[in-house]
């Protein structure tokens, strides 16, 4: 095997998407003296997304960026709670919460071993401009930031991941993705990418406990960045 | 003014094509005790680039990664230099000298400041992984790696300019191009986004003297990164 790229799933993957919304939520409640159940909000938030790319999928939405999604599905869920009086300003600010994630521990130091050997990209079905401020934000050292919007396709569609092997010329089995969720990665094998798995335990919360896949199932099983950086000699 | 993002010309406004490419074909003919007027040659080389994208443009050719395109011009100046018994992978790693051009001395400490303050990206006729190895190789510190051929269009359309700010979210003039060659600045202003020329006099080698533009014409004029970083404020 002669992996010569890496595609990362974001999302669960390089960063903890709850911590961060459920922080950014308290502060937002705190800020316009409004209350909610905010970990089952952050929950919610991120349930709508599956549905909200699916309605893209299926023709229903003409394409739409993760971002609007976010703001259809937060502009439901404010309803949904009462809040309502709250300016479009300050419902964007809350809705680019999803562009100030913090990086798992790991994420960073992970990274930048692994770039030293391989092309490190963003697979991601998140837009190029909330992947970018992401990155500029938490300092996580892309050579290529690559996205759904610039296929039209949202993963798990193979267009988006032959698309990556296909920008980055090499072959499908020398990319790897690189994502903490099987369906990604059973779809990125289907499309002949190369697969390591990484375990994120806690990105669904405390109460919510994820099993680890079986180990036969994909090339490589790693409990983090580092670990993973380690099997590939990076 | 309010710019939010830089997009850069790379070959010539970032990279000194011309040194670089002189140096590979003057090593190129030593490894294989073969003689030409390699200045000459690659000037020919990067003259045959503009006509080879208009063959994409008109729709004579279907889109052709400037990879293509330039083994397309290479095998031509070759056959016409009489240099047949090259292998075809010593051809390609030749082709190649595209991805490895040393930047001009104040690209990387000028983007390093520049992205401080602003989303940095490529905005190049250069395919993706070109763009991809030439980063990786010479440390330039991109946010972002954008190309023609993620637009399927080559500048100057218009498309690759304003492809360009919808996927880094921002208004046409918000985004400002920076490049050395007027004709790519123009177009970008006729798509609406602000401009900034820097002046490579060195291009095209000692004996091609280039004149500097109308100071009136673009919205800034700079002697290299470094002198644009100091009128941005970054």
């Amino acid at each position: 095997m002669q992996v010569r790229a890496l595609a990362f799933d974001v999302f669960g993957t390089v960063v903890d998407w709850r911590t961060s919304i459920v922080g950014e939520l308290e502060e937002f409640g705190r800020n316009h003296g409004v209350e909610a159940d905010w970990q089952c909000f952050a929950d919610d938030w991120r349930a709508g997304y599956a549905p909200a790319m699916d309605l893209v999928r299926s023709g229903e939405l003409p394409w739409t960026r993760i971002d609007d999604l976010h703001r259809r599905i937060l502009d439901e869920l404010l309803l949904g709670a009462g809040i309502t009086a709250i300016s479009d300003d300050d419902v964007d600010d809350l809705n680019r919460a999803w562009h100030r994630l913090d990086p798992w521990p790991d994420a960073v130091a992970g990274l930048t071993r692994l770039k030293e050997r391989f092309v490190v990209t963003t697979l991601s079905n998140g837009n190029v401009s909330l992947l970018v401020n992401m990155a500029k934000r938490a300092a996580l050292p892309w050579d290529c930031v690559l996205s759904a919007e610039i296929f039209g396709h949202y993963k798990p569609d193979r267009e988006a991941y032959l698309g990556t092997a296909a920008l980055l010329d090499v072959a499908p089995d020398e990319l790897m993705l690189v994502a903490a969720h099987p369906g990604d990665l059973r779809a990125a094998a289907d499309a002949g990418l190369r697969t390591a798995f990484v375990f994120r335990p806690a990105e669904h919360g405390p109460e919510r406990t994820l099993r680890k896949p079986d180990d036969a199932e994909f090339d490589f099983m790693a409990d983090d960045f580092l670990h993973l950086a380690d099997q590939l000699g990076a």
